[in-house]
């Protein structure tokens, strides 16, 4: 029991990718001061998916590392905040969704495990995508009145970056990874992130720095900066390009600070995309652009890839990095 | 000669996965009783793919179990529902399309093959999908007026299921996977079905029935669900995953029913995926849902996969899957 | 510094399959003639994608080879002609575009070799589709006031072809395929061919004869086809499938041609596709029609794929096969 309340944190907290019990009870303490219904989906959600791998069979070090939880984590938290966390309907359909995202991951393993990659969140991507462009075709679970297709028209407004849009930005863009917009949520999440790792904190700051730059300089409305919607998928990118799939040096952090951007760009283009279905972009530029960068990364020979036997470099709390590749592998 | 009758016979049937000649004869009878046009593109279309794979040098066996016609008979068929079967301009672009998707079949087969995964209606969904979104761009093929691109808008309407809406719905699961409406063109179908395997009609009855409490449960407009068009994915993956691709069981059932849910979930969301392009669902979610159930399920040891060389199960008619899963191999 | 000029200028005519350093320059030459700008863009582009390329210590025979400059070349003429040539921020985008487009041929290249494919222009299309659908979002990048996202019609207009028509459709067509509309540009490209190889320049006339045949047959309006937007992808898709990829004999002839004409059909299909998000067509029929046609030949054995270890057939000047097929290798 003791052992799957931890596979549960755990799987919380590798969202971040951070393979660390304390990190998932912080993140889990960020969701409840978001909203407590926010907090009760994403601990519920990362046990379905938990439960569910178990009663498969899934092999058990990757339970037991939290990388059966952290899809089912988005998707309940996911369904909460697009159907409408309060209703019956959008509960049950967050614990199907939380289960059937384990077969999702099976599948995306296997597939990506052809060239050594990880899944990202790449099944949570799918599932909540193919979950909100379907919802409005169906009476019982869609209760927010009007569909949400529609086509996109160019960014208007201002685009200037005030003190207060930045710092919350900075903050916000760590809080947007669970779809939450407070800056006080987001740094909450910022300390689980520096407890796990001193390393995984600092890159998840390059990356949301870089996040905010790219969007500031690419002209992007100062609103949705602030709001973080700009810069989470950086954030993502620089953790997972610079210390855990990649041995962090110079080149790897150059190659992750130009991935960021990339991502930050292509959140655009992801918005863009879905919105005539009524989709949403999720962490679709973060899973795209990560995948592009690492799969092609031994093409580029100084670019290094952990050892996935090698000892994890435990002093620095990164021992994400050989967990998730290894299980790629 | 008659080997090629034979081999055609077997396409229609290996629609829905069963490799049996006088099944093929009687899918060929409901789709005349749906419209003799309707008949004739399905049995020519079946021929044409048949026989550029054989002018192409495609492995026999392929092309002995029917595995080189099916993709072809649903895009004959579906050129006549969508672009209009009394036009020369259909009937030439069904023949092509038809001789085309042997490329197509042979491309996804060496893909899919990398995961031991069979094709399913993977080219066909393809070369459909391509020619309606095509389609409204050229004036000497497109007679329908008005082109299909639109932004959907949520569901409408009563989602009460009339004791007549179960019934037409239940046997016109089986029609729509041919594109037809008609109850009774579905119970021709489904007898088809069990002049085949017993195992195989039942799993066909366990998906239109999960396929119907889905989408009411999920609350989806009760004149979709009464058409069939809700429900004939369901009945796809249904087969697919318990007794065709993985053994029968109750790991098996219980893996297909959850399929067959998702993929009438799914159904929704491909239709507003493909409306603001003006293409249509096909058979995407049943395609999408079985091979992403399919490849995640080596990572679920309760889940057993034929074993391609051993024996079929003769007794109950089921020697689809040996002959389906040994050519994916 | 002399190597990295071929290197450059090879990349240029890699475009159109042809390691040639001269045809790389009658390229920039067609460039120039169609705007001083695009010439400029599509060297800089070249070069920038070849040193990144270096930098990052990609495998020397195919930076020799021009195979690292292509997509970058299309990246920095596509940015050119959709984002305006002559805002700085176009400049800029299109260095960083044309950097960045390498680690998509890296990650392009690693997948793709799975099935021994190239990657042919795939990089360039991911990264011009993203850019495009991106950019209305940005207001410092977008100077062309209303977005381009809308939903398709049916096409209208007349469809006969006169012989002004037909004949700057024939030239045109070499041109589009760096999205320039004249016919005396696509001449000197076509010239451009002929200097590296008489059979790539035999299959280029035969893929715009068949594209501007299968346009017209279907009914395109004229004023597409006679600007080369209904016909460019045929040429490459000829090109590709007859004396590069495949070996060239009546086999891959007919091969070519009916992919010639599939990619004509799905030129509308992609328009059609990318309309409702405001992205455009690029390459996209060529990559996924060739793709598709190439990675099925195994199953025929009628087709020969060119053996990468043999000597070239440099009597024809069709160096550019065994280049491309060993790179995919």
């Amino acid at each position: 029991m003791w052992e799957f309340v931890l596979a549960v944190l755990r799987g919380q907290a590798q969202v971040d990718f951070l393979p660390h019990a304390l990190t998932g009870a912080i993140f889990a303490v960020a969701l409840f001061a978001a909203g407590w219904q926010y907090g009760v989906y994403g601990l519920l959600g990362t046990a379905v998916g938990t439960a569910t791998a178990r009663l498969l069979g899934v092999a058990r070090d990757r339970i037991t590392a939290g990388l059966e939880g952290f899809n089912a984590c988005l998707v309940a938290v996911g369904f909460a905040v697009f159907l409408g966390a309060d209703h019956l309907s959008t509960a049950l359909l967050a614990l199907a969704g939380s289960a059937v995202v384990t077969v999702v991951t099976g599948a995306a393993a296997r597939v990506l495990a052809t060239w050594d990659l990880p899944t990202f969140t790449l099944p949570y991507c799918l599932m909540a995508s193919s979950m909100t462009i379907a919802a409005p075709g169906f009476e019982r679970i869609w209760h927010n009145g009007e569909g949400l297709a529609a086509l996109t028209h160019p960014a208007g407004g201002p685009t200037t970056l005030s003190w207060t849009d930045l710092w919350h930005a900075f903050f916000a863009d760590f809080a947007q990874i669970f779809f939450m917009p407070q800056w006080y949520v987001g740094l909450i999440f910022l300390v689980g992130i520096f407890v796990a790792s001193r390393r995984a904190g600092v890159m998840a700051c390059v990356g949301s720095v870089v996040g905010i730059f790219t969007a500031w300089a690419l002209g992007a409305p100062a609103a949705e900066v602030a709001e973080g919607t700009m810069g989470y998928n950086a954030v993502l990118v620089a953790m997972a390009l610079c210390g855990v799939f990649l041995v962090a040096d110079a080149w790897s952090l150059g190659y992750a600070v130009v991935a960021a951007a990339a991502a930050t760009g292509l959140s655009s283009a992801m918005a863009a995309l879905f919105a005539p279905s009524g989709g949403h972009t999720f962490t679709w530029p973060f899973v795209l652009v990560s995948l592009v960068f690492l799969v092609a990364a031994p093409a580029f020979p100084r670019l290094r890839r952990p050892d996935a036997a090698a000892p994890t470099d435990s002093a620095d709390g990164a021992e994400g990095a050989a967990t998730q590749v290894a299980a790629a592998a």
